[in-house]
């Protein structure tokens, strides 16, 4: 699934559906840069991006977090000299939902 | 030594002395609200800070990153809803300089 970037977060409830395995797969094509790794129990999904300086990946940092409010969605971002690492998942599905596939999509862009 | 946010960061080179246990014990005490964690073998100066939502807590890590290039010195700043923890250590000293002290008692200030 290649058009991730362009689609919108939905709502999401308490207990959202997670995506199943083969969602997961299908959906990770399209975000071939991130990994799944597990934390406390729940799958997240996560990629460290690398720069040249500390004010370069602050200003990404800052991109991702105008992105997590326009889409209502808040990942993990977190900063150091020349990397930012963000991780989304789902609070409310406990684990990764749709939506964390379309942000890590967006984040991707933010790079452009 | 509770002025440490009066002071300013000193240029580090490669090796730069470490605190001593002793120093460490009285500086914590300018910082009550730091704790000594230890990663990967190397000590270093947590705290985390919560918020009511994400703006504030993005505005208060801009805070800290804006801090961190007047000092040129580098924290790990992990933002995530309503949540901003902020690590302090030095990379040349391989652990806590009284570099990292100063930043931290800067950091509280930026609370206020």
């Amino acid at each position: 699934m290649s058009n991730l970037h362009e689609l919108k977060c939905e709502a999401c409830h308490i207990d959202a559906p997670k995506v199943t395995d083969l969602e997961l797969e299908e959906m990770l094509q399209g975000i071939s840069q991130w990994r799944v790794i597990e934390r406390d129990g729940i799958k997240q999904l996560e990629r460290e991006f690398t720069f040249k300086n500390f004010k370069l990946a602050w200003a990404f940092s800052n991109k991702i977090a105008e992105l997590a409010e326009a889409e209502f969605h808040h990942p993990t971002i977190t900063l150091e000299w020349g990397k930012v690492t963000v991780c989304w998942w789902s609070h409310s599905a406990k684990g990764l939902h749709k939506n964390d596939f379309i942000c890590a999509a967006k984040t991707d862009r933010c790079l452009e």
